[in-house]
């Protein structure tokens, strides 16, 4: 099943070049090799793809659902060597790979829906209008067309739900888009099973092999030349901000520049409100642990910053924060290079006098073991240091004291954009949240209140996105059925014959779809 | 009415630094002298735009509209001066000017009514499910949220429909964003009566002064400082591909990049099919060239490009398109600059090898006159050569002669992105018009049958964009409703108490909009 090639639409490759993976729980490297793609795998796999758009652009909703559903049951067919796999690569436990998995393949299937329900397609006509004065009106008809080849690079820390058949990959198929994985070099052989599962379901459904191509490799300049081929028209991108800032600046740099839609930096700040400390201050201290603990700290949403003024109540939520921090087990990182970054980023914290270390995770005492770190500060410190306003990925927190509720709305308007804001409160507490609550939903793409931002739930309303730094394009989510809009572009139709006309927008709407006529919806289901 | 201010709010300033406008029918200098704006009026414009904007985008529907149409009677209001200034500054006929008026009040009517219908809120709800398993699911509410203030460079082709009050501020209103005008200094006065039309319509309905300003200018220092004024979040332009280009690279740079939305240039490629030349030739060859020599030649969408095959019928074409053009009047440009572009762009065409003069307007006899001149090559030459495959604004155009179909689809496929393209065909042309709209639907915004591409009908399923180099964002448009969706960005709220959420996702819907639950439409109307 797993043998270490390039794959590039039907095709398997074998280069010279090769890499291995480390097993991050005990720091050994893995027995299978794996290729290194490069430019020329590139130039082939973006050939292919842009000779395969216009086909896979055109299939029927039907058969796009169908090859995305294809592909769900595909990476279930895969069955228990997909887990150990993953475990083996990325460290993460089973049941969370297993949790991982189903939410994947629910990712698929909630994607195919969507694409059978064919909003996305936003067909809109105004019909023509011959007698209109002075000038006659034209036949016009609008719908989406995908946007051709979309270039994926996937994250470390999904292995399944945000890698080859992540998010991005299921969003750009859903919307008509041959995809590129550039394979994360932390996960090959997981990466390796995934993409063999979308050529299968490429396969099975009779599809264009071009549709999808697999190329594993470890250099930057595998990705320069993947996100400079000219077939390529879109990028998706989950990482390091440092990551995504290079593809953006070389997307748009190209002769022809195209977009980047790169999810890449958030602390995610919690303000804990004076009525809620009050009540519970204990539990949400204990909860806050939880939350920033969760799966070694190492997710996008992972609440980096706590924001609260200072007092009894605030005392108590550290207190309670220390203790249930110093009861949590040090858990293996995603990567050696991850946890190294990890440690550098806790030592900074360390070494800074604008921070003091309130709370300490059980010392590390295996390979690559990330120990939880929580350090306080006030609003003016804060404000002014870059070490603690920077996302530490992993199990780091910082808490501000603020003098008072303005306090508190200075250290949120110094903050960058965020994927999501997170308020905890009483019903006393109303009248404070309603002065932050237009602050923060402008600084972000998600606001909570009472909850905890770790777990992003895959749905229509969900938007998993935010202002740059958050992600290059705060217009766009990368999580939930909007997720396809990014890979989408409208085109008009005037004055076409209707047998000439794609079937969207034809007259008999033969896909059966929702439609606008001039500019009303029409009940067409 | 006219001094030259600078309108910053519901302030004037004058400055030391003052330029005057040219007459271009004249080639005389106007009287009236106007200041240049710079870095310090950017400045106070930009904060004052950001105070404005969370009230400004929290107006009810029926607020931004009411503003919106107040607008547009603003300017009615103004009567015949704005005419006849507009005549003065651009050389354009009144009747022409008439027309545009009428057109730049209809759009800002028509987003009016669009803001009010609500769709562009994309109000989507997937309720709480509190006994889901194993997880119970959070209560999410998404919207569309107003991006911030806007910056909107005019173009000088339409000194009211895409200037001051053009179709992109009247899009960024519409969105809820506080719009700042760099004034166009091709016509300087035009810019100032509309400019005062919007800042009283925003005295009249009461709304912060921070949602407009004016800020004339010619210099270039300018453009480069409103568009990296750190409170600008997104940049509408239209005009050259070199304006377009540097000011996207402004923006690309910026701490914060922002989107630009530049239409830049386009072709605007026309393909005569060969039954169609058989039955009509002579009646195309003539609709072509009232089709280029619209308005000078300067249309976004002018045909500036005709492919055909080559043969009798093409014969007919060239010879009825030279006896059009040699009956028409040079006409005013509407600058002196743009007319000495223009003559250099010919005067390249003139001196290629690659291709020859085929017709000839009646010559230039007065200031700024633009005489007509089409060009005529083969498709390997056409392919070659960057002079032909460029854009000369104005009254010139190239016609490609092509052995068969298959060498049409090699100049197509060599084309850049482009605003529209356009077949000529009759019925027995159908086979091979179907082997060209995959193509052309893949290089264009606007694919036309059997009619001319000037003329941008202001609609719902209007497109006027395309891919790159045609805008910047080929996922955008500048022309009708949608071009809203440029400046509005998602949030979603998780278990916000109702109370605290804004109106348009509140459960009640106390603004009646259209929703999705669970991604499915709700017939709230």
């Amino acid at each position: 099943m797993i043998n270490g090639s390039i794959l590039i639409g039907a095709r398997e490759f074998r280069r010279e070049a090769l890499f291995s993976a480390t097993n991050p729980a005990t720091g050994e490297t893995l027995p299978q090799r794996f290729c290194e793609a490069g430019q020329a795998e590139v130039a082939q796999a973006g050939a292919l793809a842009q000779a395969a758009s216009a086909g896979f652009a055109a299939l029927t909703p039907e058969q796009r659902a169908a090859f995305i559903e294809a592909i769900a049951q595909a990476i279930l067919d895969i069955g228990d060597t997909l887990i150990e796999t993953a475990m083996a690569e990325s460290g993460l436990p089973r049941a969370r790979l297993e949790g991982e998995r189903g939410r994947t393949v629910g990712q698929l299937r909630m994607f195919a829906a969507e694409v059978r329900r064919g909003d996305w397609l936003d067909v809109t006509i105004d019909p023509a209008l011959p007698d209109r004065a002075p000038l006659p009106r034209s036949d016009l008809r609008r719908m989406n067309l995908a946007i051709g080849p979309v270039a994926v690079f996937g994250a470390s820390n999904f292995p399944l739900a945000f890698s080859v058949a992540g998010g991005d990959t299921a969003a750009a198929f859903a919307a008509g888009c041959p995809v590129i994985v550039k394979g994360h070099p932390a996960h090959p052989g997981t990466g390796e099973l995934v993409a063999r599962a979308i050529a299968s379901a490429v396969a099975a459904c009779g599809l264009d092999d071009g549709v999808f191509s697999f190329l594993p490799g470890t250099s930057h300049a595998l990705g320069t030349a993947l996100v400079t081929d000219p077939h390529i028209k879109a990028v998706g991108f989950t990482g390091s901000r440092s990551g995504g800032l290079a593809l953006a600046k070389l997307a748009a740099n190209r002769p022809e520049p195209i977009p980047v839609f790169a999810e890449m930096s958030s602390i995610n700040p919690v303000i804990v409100m004076p009525a809620a400390l009050a009540a519970r201050a204990e539990a949400l201290g204990a909860a806050f642990v939880g939350s920033l603990t969760l799966g070694a700290g190492q997710f996008c949403t992972n609440p980096g910053l706590v924001i609260a003024v200072d007092g009894a109540g605030l005392e108590r939520f550290v207190g309670a924060a220390a203790d249930a921090l110093a009861q949590v087990e040090p858990a293996v990182m995603l990567s050696p290079g991850i946890h190294a970054q990890y440690v550098a980023g806790v030592t900074a914290r360390d070494n800074t006098a604008a921070a003091r270390r309130v709370a300490t995770g059980k010392a590390a005492g295996g390979a690559n073991r990330g120990s939880g770190a929580v350090f306080e500060t006030n609003s003016a410190d804060f404000r002014a240091s870059h070490v603690l306003g920077e996302e530490v990925f992993g199990a780091s927190a910082v808490i501000v004291r603020c003098t008072d509720l303005d306090d508190a709305l200075t250290v949120i308007a110094a903050l960058e954009g965020q994927l999501t804001a997170t308020i905890h409160m009483d019903a006393t507490d109303a009248a404070g949240a309603a002065r932050l609550l237009p602050v923060l939903q402008n600084k972000v793409g998600r606001v909570l209140m009472n909850g905890w931002p770790t777990g992003v739930e895959v749905t229509h309303a969900m938007v998993h996105g935010g202002p740059y730094p958050a992600t290059s394009d705060g217009r766009s989510t990368s999580v939930g059925t909007l997720a396809m809009m990014r890979f989408l572009r409208p085109v008009c139709f005037q004055d076409v014959p209707d047998a000439l006309l794609p079937a969207p927008v034809r007259a008999a709407n033969p896909w059966k779809l929702p439609r606008k006529i001039d500019g009303m919806r029409e009940n067409a289901r």
